[in-house]
């Protein structure tokens, strides 16, 4: 996979871990302040983008696994970096949202 | 570093940093659970691995400052987005059991 | 842009990211025990050095949107690696911060 091709895929990733991130801040945000209506369809909407992002980067793994050559430009770099931090924003956000609860 | 030896060490890494990963989860959701029974041994198998995972890392950096090129693949990258992240969830989970214990 | 310049590019944002989060792991020390009269100074001081960090990575951007090409080596993409993973510890330690007070 040339590094054009695995750039464009970066900049996919990082559009849907960036609107994954967002959406998971404004949640932070919310229940700080009290509200806990929009928890579970902020979550949904989150998982939505992270899943796309993911099967994105699954396809390179898988490819890179059938012995193609990953030309790794930095944006791509860039993206898997911005999707692993979103997606341990994830793994952490169900406490934070528990913990706000119980204050 | 040949690609092929470097995604080794990639996977290698996925899989220590996957354990260590798990076990904080786990780790989580019984202190959630009001269960502090095992707290201290379920950070210490969590650390094990993560240490495991951070030699192999550590070599990487010595071997690269030696003059070695290192011709990183994609799973590679991969093992070093997964520590970097579970690193970061041990750096912060203190704080969210202790959290969870003044509730 | 040569492996050697990116590396010295990764030492650069490594220093910077290290130190703004060894800043926010004593910010998250201190509220632990009940003391919050340096958590605006502290953050700052980790935004600093983030926006340091952050400035480097935006002209690695630049360059490779640019057409550069990056010869990344290990320690710049472990720079990246530890400067989202800090970005990320400052995304939520507002909360955490937080979720002391009310305790």
């Amino acid at each position: 996979m040339t590094k054009d091709e695995m750039n464009m895929i970066g900049f996919e990733i990082v559009a849907y871990s960036g609107d994954a991130r967002s959406t998971l801040l404004q949640l932070l945000k919310e229940v700080r302040q009290g509200n806990f209506n929009n928890v579970d369809q902020l979550m949904a909407d989150a998982d939505e983008n992270i899943n796309l992002a993911h099967k994105s980067q699954t396809q390179i793994l898988a490819a890179e696994a059938g012995g193609d050559n990953m030309d790794m430009g930095f944006i791509f770099v860039h993206g898997q970096d911005h999707l692993m931090t979103t997606i341990l924003l994830r793994d952490i956000i169900t406490d934070m949202v528990e913990l706000y609860r119980r204050k």
